[in-house]
């Protein structure tokens, strides 16, 4: 079956047409200024890209010049939507409605509605990708993935705060992690390099958003996002955890409202704010490696924070067999792996530092070859993952 | 020499006079209501407890009081404030004023007070101690011992949060910890103990506040409280660890001010607020044991946290030798001693449960002869470790 990917944003649209026999990617691309000006479609395929510049009021027409350009007879990948078997979407915030991937109808449309409130950036994004592939491909199924799904497993004491119980009941306000598809894929990638039945395994999604999750036995146990992913590792700009107090103390200085101070928070911080120079790791290792010492403290309070969040989780599966790096910064950074994984040999982490320098397709295996926690760099791939999730559904 | 230690509130104050050659109290008391109708203050000593009803219209008139039973004939342990070397007081928050204890001057009397945004409740109270005590008794030495001082030691990358550097620089806000009296004192007592040159310990400091401390060779590089004791570890009625987007969206479903919602996170959240039951440890044991579902999930997540902070500062110490055990819960729980040793085998920890049922003066040792990592109850003097550094500065 050939499945179609969709991760709309609020005005743009991302998607993947993956041949779900072979697990390939037969074209992608990018719908940019969705209801903006200068709107235009990139698609890819065959190695060859195309670019359309066209009005694109709406995420329905936007969908429509996908499936032209899908069934274009020159750039086209089909011959027809009839080989199109099924639509993945990515959703980022599930709250508590939803656990799994699943099948979207008319029933529970308005369900997903009452998600925006967890996402308000993304879901409505998100929704109107939906709503946009129903409308052009009527009858099609179309299944959404939340970015939260694979976290819903975490036991009671790893995703509630210690607030009010009944303003946890009211609001379902608990943690609820992000990055969910990427844990899930690569987690599930590192089980089956392992080759073990029972596993410990620490996944770490180091990006511009960064997070950590303890995956035990495939399922997720704890994860250092929280109820937005503001919280758990700085991040790029995001400040991760923080002492709330902290943070209403800066705002009577900068006379900062409660909402400023949460913009600031996901803005002006993590190691852009730390550094002054940059979010960009690349720039930080160079400015680092130049003498700078904000550089170098936001490199090493990034690599300290995710050091602990290893050692939480080890304790949290009650052991450690594997750790997992992935996304831009675990699978291009080898200063920030080796800073992070250096002096882990408290918990059985014997490093290869040489191995953690090679550029390798697929599984990397950066840990000595006798070592009793295996490292392990996976490239994430979401969009499979919400292909292999819908094919599991319909 | 004899030191007088002083605990004072903003309407009470405590003392002890330790005799520092055997380290043994002379006497203790409380003075309360200072300067509300019904002052009263009782006075330990010889084994007899003493009230006397009167006016204290303020902590000086209350330090004259608490003077005049030192020295009373009946029930005073000194024959003239001659033998009283010293005053040790307890000061809640330093900024970055302080580093360590200090002995007041005319000079730093102002910088202490500079100190006060830092703990606006104790601070201003602490500060009265200080100055009342001068007044009453001059010429003599008085040596502030502040709660922070034991946390200076942390490095840049376990003190500073992921915010704006410059934000730190203007502000100071960062990391700065609590209980660190208490957690130097007992990590002390274990090092005795262990009778080690180099050590790892983890101290957990659990009461009705609760803080986990990472002591490498005898000096915190991690505590898990913030820039206010409201972070780290959940507690009584705290929160401890939250997104703060998550305390912004009950901010707005609740109708509550960013600093209504700081207070409500500090007194209406931790155990209290998941069990509805109590905040007392003993009270939450009971309904568990009972079968209340929220009194049992409270100690869980209480646990739980607790549990992940070892974890953590195992990593940030690149190993773990002991783990301590102090204040009300850390103490007399051994439910919860269990609850947080149990399953800690991944870091070398034998625990024995029968040890941890018995009740023991001094240094107990709750884990298996043959443990890597020893896990020790040991009792906190805060008062005495004031008077420990009192001494060591004058």
């Amino acid at each position: 079956m050939k499945i179609l990917v969709i991760n709309a944003g609020s005005s743009s649209l991302k998607y993947q047409l993956i041949d779900m026999d072979t697990e390939s990617v037969l074209a992608k691309g990018l719908c940019e200024r969705i209801g903006i000006d200068g709107s235009n479609l990139v698609h890819k395929a065959n190695g060859k890209q195309t670019k359309y510049v066209a009005a694109m009021p709406d995420h329905t027409v936007a969908i429509k010049m996908v499936i032209d350009a899908l069934t274009d007879p020159e750039v086209g990948v089909v011959s027809s939507l009839d080989e199109i078997g099924a639509i993945g979407h990515r959703v980022v915030g599930s709250g508590e409605y939803f656990s799994a991937p699943t099948l979207i109808t008319k029933d529970n449309l308005a369900t997903l509605k009452m998600t925006f409130e967890f996402a308000p950036i993304h879901n409505p994004a998100n929704y109107m990708g939906v709503t946009a592939c129903m409308e052009a491909m009527p009858g099609k199924p179309n299944v959404v993935v939340f970015d939260t799904a694979f976290h819903s497993t975490m036991p009671d004491e790893a995703k509630l705060y210690a607030i009010d119980y009944q303003d946890y009941l009211d609001y379902k306000v608990r943690r609820y992690g992000a990055h969910g598809t990427s844990h899930k894929y690569v987690s599930a990638e590192a089980i089956k390099y392992l080759g073990k039945k029972e596993s410990k395994i620490v996944t770490c999604h180091l990006g511009g958003g960064s997070s950590v999750s303890a995956v035990l036995n495939g399922k997720c146990v704890d994860t250092s996002m929280g109820f937005t992913p503001l919280a758990g590792v700085p991040m790029g700009t995001r400040s991760g955890d923080i002492d709330p107090s902290a943070a209403k103390f800066l705002a009577e200085k900068k006379g900062m409202t409660f909402e400023e101070t949460i913009n600031y928070l996901n803005k002006k911080c993590g190691v852009a704010g730390v550094s002054g120079v940059s979010s960009d790791f690349r720039d930080l290792q160079a400015a680092a490696e130049e003498g700078n010492y904000r550089a170098e403290l936001a490199l090493n309070i990034f690599a300290y924070n995710v050091r602990k969040y290893i050692g939480a989780y080890t304790v949290a599966m009650g052991g450690l067999d594997c750790i997992v790096f992935t996304a831009g910064i675990g699978e291009n950074s080898s200063y920030t792996r080796a800073q992070i994984c250096e002096g882990l040999e408290c918990l059985g982490v014997e490093f290869d530092k040489e191995a953690n320098e090679v550029r390798k397709d697929g599984v990397n295996e950066i840990s000595k070859p006798g070592s009793k926690v295996k490292v392990l760099v996976i490239p994430t791939n979401e969009e499979l993952m919400i292909a292999r999730e819908t094919l599991a559904l319909v």
